[in-house]
C-alpha cells in the first residue's frame, strides 16, 4: 500500500488538511495517509524543515512525503519534487528541504501544470497543486516526468556546529513538548571524559544516559533521539526553567591536548 | 476501500474519537478513516456545518461523512442520513447539514434502532448510534433502508449575501488559522474594476491574487479557496489586527451605472 | 487488516508520533493506524491508564494497543506485553495497564532485545523498542515469544468506590472536553428513587437521562458513557463553574433502610 505523509502549518481545526486528503484519495485511491504534523507555526519553514528531516528516514522505501508550509502560495515560487534516499519529497521551493538536500538526487522544479486542479482562488495550492502532484507520484508517475532537474533550490541559511580541540559549539535547534532542548552538536563529538556545557550564561556538568537518571533540579546533557546533544530537566521543562529559546548558542568544553579552555 | 470522514466537537485529548473509530472498525472492517476535524468548539453546529460543506465536495464518490456535533444527544432530536451528490452524510438533525441541503436528495430520519449499540448511558450516540449507522452505510446498506424520507430537516437561520448595482453585502463566515477572514460574497460578483470594502468601520482598497502580493501592513481582498472574497494581511493575523469577528458584516462598493454609492 | 492504536504523551506538534508510525509501517506493512490520543499530559500515567481502559473494549478482536507514556524511558523499567480479552497491549511497566489488569491473561515482561532498533540515544523507546515490538505482534508473533510471564506488574494505587446502605462514595476520575466530571461510581448503584450528591461542599439533586434535560444553570447527575455517574451542566463547563478538579470526592445519598444520612 502506497504511503503519503503530510506536514503542514494548516492546524487541525480547519478544513484544509481534510481537503488535501480528499483530493489525494480521489486521485490515488487506497493510499495510506499519515500525518507527520500539522502543528507547525504558521509560515515557520525552518521548523518544518527540521521536523521533516527528522521523520523521513524512518519511513518505508517508496513513501511520498508532502510538506506544505508555503507563505508564498500563488506567487512565482517553484514547486519541488526530490528523491532523498528511497523517499519522494514534494514541497514548495522555500528552503523546506534544506536539511535533506545533501541526501537528494534529482531535485526537480515541477512544470506539469496539466496535473493541477482548477480550484477556486490561488491561495490553496495544498489542495489544488500539491495534492495532485503527490497523487501522481503515488500512482507511480516517475519524478522525472514532473519537471526538469534544477541546481538552485532555495536553501535556508545554515550555521553548522563546529568542533575544535576541547570544545564544541552549536545551538538549540528544537524544543520539544517536554521542554527538552535539542542541539545540533553530534553526541559523538563529546569525549568519554567529563565535560561542561555553557548555555544561557550558566553551566551544566551532568551527563546521563536517560531522563530518569537526571538528578532532581539539575539539568543534564544526554544523547537525544537524533544522535545530537540534548539538554533536559527531570520532570520539569528545561526551556522554561532556564529561559532557553530556539537558536540559543551552546558551548561544550572538555580537557584536551592543546586546549586552553579552563579545564 | 470505503472511506469514512469524521467531524466532531470531541477534541483530540479524550477517548471519544477513538471509541467511535473502534466501533466502526468492528462493524465495517477495512474502512479507511479520515479525520475532517475534531476541533469544532463544543456545540458549535454552525461552525461544523461550514467545515463539512467545505470538505465534502473534494472526496471520492461513495465516501461516508459522519458529523457529530450534538448538544441534543439523548433527546428526541432525529438522526439524519442524506445523499449529497455522490456523498453520504450522517448527522444529528440540528442544522448541521444546512449548507449541503440544496444538493441533497432523499434526506431521511433514521428509524432503524435495531442497529444501535446498547452502550452505557445515553450521552454518547457518536459511539452507540452514529458509528453503527455509518458502518451500515459503509457495508453497503442502502440509505433507503435506514428510515423514511422527511421534508423538514432543521435548518440554521441563513442570511445569504446580496448584490445590487455597484454593491455587494455579506459577512465573515469563517476565520482560519492564519487569521484570514473568509466571507460569503462570491468573488465572481466583484467587477474587474477598482472596488472598496468596508469592514469594522474601516476601508480596504487593495485587491490581490495571492497572499504574497499583499503590501506590508495593508489588508487586501482576494479570492479564497472556496471561491468567495477573503480578507488577509501579509504575515500577520487580519482578524486580530483589525478586531474582526465571525459574523462581522462586509460591504463592497464599486462604480456602476445606477449606483449612488460614492464612486 | 491488522489494527494498531497509539496512545502517547508526545503531543501532535513534534516528529515523535510520525517516527513511531514510520517504524511500524516499515516492519509491518499495511497495518491500519489509529490514534487513540497523543494529548495525555506529559508523564500522566494515570490519565493514560483511564483513557486506554475506556477505549480498548470497543476495538475488534486482535487489535494491538500501544501506549507510551514513559517517564522512565531508558531506565531499567520493564516493557510489558499483555492479552486483555481479545486485545493485545504493549506498554511500559509503570502502572499504565492497571485498570485493564483484571481482564489480562499472561502479562509478560519483554526480553527480546533482538527486536529493538539501535536508534540513536536512549530517550525514544517509542520508536526504537515499542514500535518494533508492536510490529512483531502485528505480524503475528505470539506474545509468548516476547518474554516470560510475570506476576508483579506495577500497579497504580487504587481507591475503588464504596457502597453502603443509602450511600455511595467515589471520586472524579476524568474531566472531559465539555467540562463533564466523570466519576467512578457505577450508575447501577443508584436507587430508582430521589438521591442527592455532595461535591465540592455543595449539593446536586437533579438526575436526568441526557444533557438536553438538564435545567439551565443546575448541575445534574446522569449515567455517562462508561456506565458511571457523571455530573454535567447544560451548555457550560461544570468543572469550571463549580471549581471541581480531578480526584475530587463525591458522596451520593438516598433514603434506605438502616441508613442514617439525613434522608
Amino acid at each position: 500500500m502506497a504511503i503519503l505523509t503530510l506536514l503542514t502549518d494548516f492546524g487541525l481545526d480547519d478544513y484544509y488538511v481534510a481537503a488535501v486528503k480528499g483530493v489525494v484519495l480521489r486521485l490515488a485511491p487506497g493510499v495510506q495517509l499519515v500525518d507527520l504534523t500539522h502543528g507547525v507555526a504558521p509560515g515557520d519553514v525552518a521548523g518544518a524543515a527540521f521536523l521533516l528531516a527528522a521523520t523521513v528516514p524512518w519511513y518505508p522505501a517508496g513513501a511520498v512525503h508532502l510538506a506544505v508550509v508555503d507563505p508564498g502560495v500563488g506567487s512565482r515560487r517553484r514547486i519541488l519534487v526530490a528523491e532523498s534516499g528511497e523517499a519522494l519529497l514534494v514541497a514548495p521551493d522555500n528552503g523546506l528541504l534544506t536539511p535533506l538536500l545533501p541526501s537528494c538526487r534529482g531535485v526537480r522544479a515541477v512544470t506539469r501544470s496539466d496535473l493541477f486542479l482548477p480550484g477556486p482562488g490561488n491561495t490553496f495550492h495544498g489542495r489544488d497543486r500539491f495534492a495532485p502532484l503527490a497523487a501522481a507520484l503515488l500512482r507511480g508517475t516517475p519524478a522525472a516526468e514532473l519537471g526538469p532537474e534544477i541546481d538552485d533550490p532555495v536553501r535556508l541559511p545554515a550555521e553548522p556546529p563546529r568542533a575544535s580541540p576541547g570544545e564544541a559549539r552549536g545551538r538549540v535547534v528544537h524544543i520539544d513538548r517536554f521542554g527538552n532542548a535539542v542541539t545540533d552538536i553530534p553526541a559523538a563529538w563529546l569525549p568519554a571524559e567529563e565535560c561542561t556545557a555553557l548555555v544561557a550564561g550558566r553551566t551544566i556538568s551532568w551527563r546521563v544516559a536517560c531522563y530518569a537518571d537526571i538528578p532532581p533540579g539539575e539539568p543534564a546533557l544526554l544523547e537525544g533521539s537524533l544522535g545530537t546533544v540534548e539538554i533536559s530537566l527531570n520532570g520539569e521543562r528545561f526551556d522554561r526553567a532556564w529561559n532557553v529559546h530556539l537558536g540559543a548558542p551552546i558551548r561544550i568544553l572538555w580537557r584536551a591536548a592543546g586546549a586552553d579552555n579552563g579545564f
